[in-house]
């Protein structure tokens, strides 16, 4: 078998060369041809709007103010009238960019206007149209072995959601599948007590992001802002594997440094039982993104798999960031070469609504478990219906995979000019990032990036995320890194 | 003061008479003039969508499929052609009825759709209309003291997200207004240690339902199936006031269980601060819908913010399903006559997105602290300023309060006529609900109004709920009153 012969960097990195003849897409039309910054960003008119937004909320994390009107493909507009770069695409959560002209003629139809108008409580009253849209979905995009789907609204919903169901699942494995509920156990849960509420906990690991509520926060551990004076759940937290780029020069440490952290998750199983608290589940994304774009390789994600079944818990991969096309893969654990589906997958971001794909033991056995108002928006289901289109129509992964490619060797080959301000260049497709040696140095990249009309972002200490849209090409990557060398030789 | 000698009953129940010359409100044009049932319901094709759904997902809280393009007004058209009419609203949530025309309008406009299509990351990257469109919503449906708005997506992360508010007041509270973080809280926080993870609380009540992600589900207690499986917080839990009806003719009793009920909150604030786990702030409905439409007296909820107040905490009214208008006034604890604002109150359903508006020091002293990607969606604030249009215009408030009106007695006089079926009518405009004798009459009651064509919904272990839209009229009223009282003489 070719992948057993494969290095692991080789395996690491995007393997599958791109299709000769692949169809060129042209740039939408009027896509300006590159950033034009009229005034210092954000700009006085920006300003004077946070002034306003400032006496109504916490507004410390606005940028800019956007001009969404006039705002195309790659390209943002601002309410100054800068034009910029995008390649954060409101933290990696617009597919097709701005203003796609098959999104807006979306709404020329009368029928999903009134689709967008009259918005259902899903799990009573769906739609006559509803079922034939989620096969639709399940059959386009659903990670293979995965034939349930559950809609949300957004990410943190959808992983709490499927926090619950993992918690389900266990609690039946352990009182066997078709026994039903103890009065103690219904008795016990309406005062928060176990059995009812059992004892039971989600593993997630150091660095990760799975989003802000409160089940949800107790898995995430990237940054303490996200976490101070809010409680949490005691639940168990492995290290998440710290590699040493690049990659195919530390092959052997890295493939230590995953051993080591698989023995830890095992551990942690065999602790918290112990403790009378077992882990139902574990909770893990592909690339860690808010935490510092951490990858992990397609060996500790089997290696946590099995570890996951010898303990009869369930494996869920966090696809929230990653999902949708950016990798070059539809899905980011498709890189994994996993022996089996894992066993949910959550998503939302370039989705646009929330949901997890999961497998039928992961099911609730009784209506009105996992429930709520209005389970998802079919008005979202409708917009992405159509990305879907686009991104086949477009061959939009491939895409993603040449433009990717140019990004990477283009950030690999400043790393080697610029030593001592860049390093690490890592990741799949365009969710590409690289280190600054500092988060200083790191922030001040970002904002002349800013300043030269290419707006970036951050994440984890000192690491500069690229979350371009799915109809980023090279032309684009070819910009950007003319940009970014410009700032990197004016910082140096 | 004419409060202080109203008697209870009076306070309790809507006072304010509907004004003379009222606009009357034309029905909207081609809505039907009554319910049409063609087959069961579900019907045959109903059936058969349940079958598509269910090989994808838990289907058994789908109670029908609709045909939204043909529903109208108060009407809701199934996949079988039934036409019936929608007390219920898809839970409450639609504050216009189906296919309003001025809805349907707001997609005739192309900034609009652009509006749909650009969703922006709100807390980085708003569009440069947001803070006039946040001011505006302030303007006009802000309860009085409230200036402060976080917009969220639904009910559960709005009450998430509030009660962290919450817990970061009480704790600045607690370290002194300037004091920033302790190295031992930052470090804490990232394994879900206490101080940064402080032990805090939410005093929730029995029979609530504040939503069901872990945190929120903590504060729920309406139904044992909402909880089982799902770890929770021990938090308190308070009893909430279980009156005697009709109010007029126990008002001593009522009074009593309202001091009852407020002498075991502040109990609890002491009990728990003794466990070291002081309670940060209460969580209430007005009206405790899912957990069987129960109301408390203006005494109970002035009660509670004193004893908030005496202990330090925060008041945090959820009003969910009670905002946005059905009581008769825009916001339920409107009724309550209460010295100061609550501090927060939060809403969704009928506002179409989540949020809560809050007092200043609620807001978060740092960016980041509360903050998601998405932080609502203007596309659905956009849908949400034509409502607020139409209730302004249309007198929606009026209309409530006429139809309430003749829905209370037309319910009061099916109680005498149908002792042995009906009793506690209750409620407040049209956000009103009838006790059956067991949950087995009331789901038959349900079953067989559904039969006729008129939707209602269940609540608690016996009640019907009434949650019609505010365009229900007083001849709407008139229809449902005469199909229950059928109804009602064929079960007799």
């Amino acid at each position: 078998m070719a992948a057993s012969t494969a290095s692991f960097a080789q395996l690491f990195r995007l393997q599958s060369p791109l299709r000769a003849g692949c169809r060129s897409l042209h740039m939408l039309a009027g896509e300006p041809q590159g950033p034009v910054v009229k005034t210092e960003i954000p700009g006085p008119r920006s300003k004077e709007l946070l002034g306003e937004l400032s006496s109504i909320q916490q507004s410390g994390s606005v940028q800019l103010f956007a001009d969404y009107e006039r705002s195309l493909g790659n390209y943002l507009v601002d309410a100054d009238g800068n034009c910029m770069l995008d390649v954060y695409t409101q933290i990696s959560s617009m597919p097709l960019g701005y203003n796609h002209p098959d999104l807006l003629r979306v709404l020329d139809n009368p029928y999903n206007v009134k689709t967008m108008v009259n918005r259902p409580a899903l799990g009573v009253f769906p739609g006559q149209d509803w079922p034939k849209r989620l096969n639709k979905i399940l059959t386009q995009v659903a990670p293979p072995g995965l034939t349930q789907l559950t809609t949300m609204m957004c990410g943190s919903c959808s992983n709490e959601n499927a926090y619950k169901n993992m918690f389900m699942r266990y609690r039946r494995q352990q009182r066997g599948e078709d026994v039903g509920f103890t009065k103690e156990e219904m008795e016990s849960c309406m005062i928060n007590q176990a059995p009812g509420s059992p004892n039971l906990s989600i593993l997630s690991f150091q660095g990760a992001f799975h989003g802000r509520t409160m089940g949800v926060l107790s898995t995430t551990h990237s940054k303490a802002i996200h976490k101070l004076d809010v409680p949490a759940f005691d639940w168990p937290i492995a290290r998440f594997p710290v590699y040493k780029y690049p990659l195919e020069e530390n092959e052997r440490e890295n493939a230590e440094e995953d051993k080591r952290c698989l023995a830890m998750v095992d551990d942690l199983f065999e602790q918290w039982k112990k403790k009378g608290c077992d882990v139902a589940g574990i909770t893990v994304e592909p690339i860690q993104a808010e935490g510092g774009d951490n990858p992990g390789s397609p060996a500790f994600f089997q290696g946590l798999q099995r570890i996951a079944h010898k303990h009869g818990a369930a494996l869920l991969i966090d696809e929230v960031q990653t999902g949708g096309g950016p990798t070059g893969k539809f899905w980011c654990h498709e890189h994994f070469d996993l022996p089996t589906a894992p066993d949910v997958v959550t998503f939302s971001k370039k989705m646009l609504m929330g949901g997890y794909f999961h497998k039928p033991d992961l099911t609730p056995n009784l209506p009105y478990r996992v429930f709520n108002t209005w389970m998802g928006d079919p008005g979202k289901l409708l917009l992405l219906q159509e990305v879907l289109k686009v991104v086949r129509r477009d061959e939009l992964l491939s895409v993603v995979r040449a433009a990717g490619d140019v990004l990477y060797k283009g950030l690999r080959s400043l790393e080697k000019e610029f030593p001592n301000l860049l390093s690490a260049t890592r990741g799949r497709g365009t969710f590409l990032a690289v280190d600054a040696p500092s988060g200083k140095v790191r922030d001040d990249l970002v904002a002349r990036l800013r300043a030269k009309g290419v707006q970036s972002g951050g994440c984890g200490e000192q690491s500069i995320r690229l979350r371009p849209a799915l109809i980023f090409q090279e032309q684009h990557a070819h910009i950007f890194l003319d940009i970014f060398r410009q700032v990197l030789k004016e910082t140096n």
